[in-house]
């Protein structure tokens, strides 16, 4: 089951999808689509392509995106909840469920506990995906996110068997 | 010339048509997207298929959104840019330029002030397109964000005919 994981930005959106196989996950592809410029709505535009062509490229079976942090910074969060509009309505629009993960939720999967840094989580997402060349930070959170929805998804599954098994 | 305003929101995101020839104004439609659900991806899509929908259907020469006021409530500001995301997808993916406007503005220029209430901009879009069925209010400032740009719009014409004539 191939898995996309998102971690949005207007300015650098990554992106990384893996394999799992039980419990067992292999590196597929990463990236990071920057977009620049003045326009608003062209920006937008060019996410909204590039991440389609991700999405068509790779063929995720599900896919998860980060909850964006909310800091105090106003126009900041307005950047990132317009881009993260994208990231939601690409997949959705493709007919694709869409998980939505906490920042530390995913870290807490992935590294262990709930504030780890960015470099941690590179240096782990490296470990649990041997021999990935990541396009940088944004794409090693956003496989990051892959691999916490796989995770979910693998205890949902077990869940629903055991549940089928005591039925 | 056929001006589309829209003033976003994930729940409620209102729109409004307008003819303008030269400086007269009249009302073509408007009305409210509603969306509703647990599931953030999928009202996103309704969002999308709505304001896409109004838009081949009206097939207006201009858009124009407003600004989303930014507010000291993060998930408020969030969910808001989310919505405005796709409010700027639609129109750039049909290829039509964006305007952008803060509520001030739009105020100053439909009511002549820039602290004017939701009450009194209904009253002044009323005046301003005799005889409109306003679906909300909304769907008034959506309007007025229309009648906002057309002005702009028709200032930038005049400009500019007049830099044609100096030279």
């Amino acid at each position: 089951m191939r898995v996309l994981g998102i971690d949005p930005g207007l300015r650098n959106l990554g992106w990384g999808v893996i394999e799992a196989a039980g419990s067992r996950l292999t590196h597929v592809a990463n990236g990071i689509i920057h977009s620049e410029g003045v326009d608003l709505a062209v920006r937008l535009l060019s996410l909204y392509r590039a991440l389609s062509a991700v999405v068509e490229a790779h063929g995720p079976a599900a896919v998860a995106v980060e909850q964006t942090f909310v800091n105090k910074d106003g126009a900041a969060t307005l950047k990132l909840g317009q881009a993260r509009g994208i990231a939601l309505l690409v997949p959705a629009q493709a007919g694709l469920p869409v998980g939505e993960y906490a920042p530390n939720a995913v870290k807490k999967a992935v590294v262990g506990v709930g504030h780890a840094d960015k470099g941690q989580i590179a240096q782990m997402v490296r470990y649990l995906l041997p021999g990935v060349a990541l396009a940088g930070p944004d794409a090693a959170d956003a496989l990051a996110v892959a691999i916490c929805h796989a995770h979910h998804l693998q205890s949902a599954g077990r869940l629903a068997a055991a549940l089928r098994g005591a039925a």
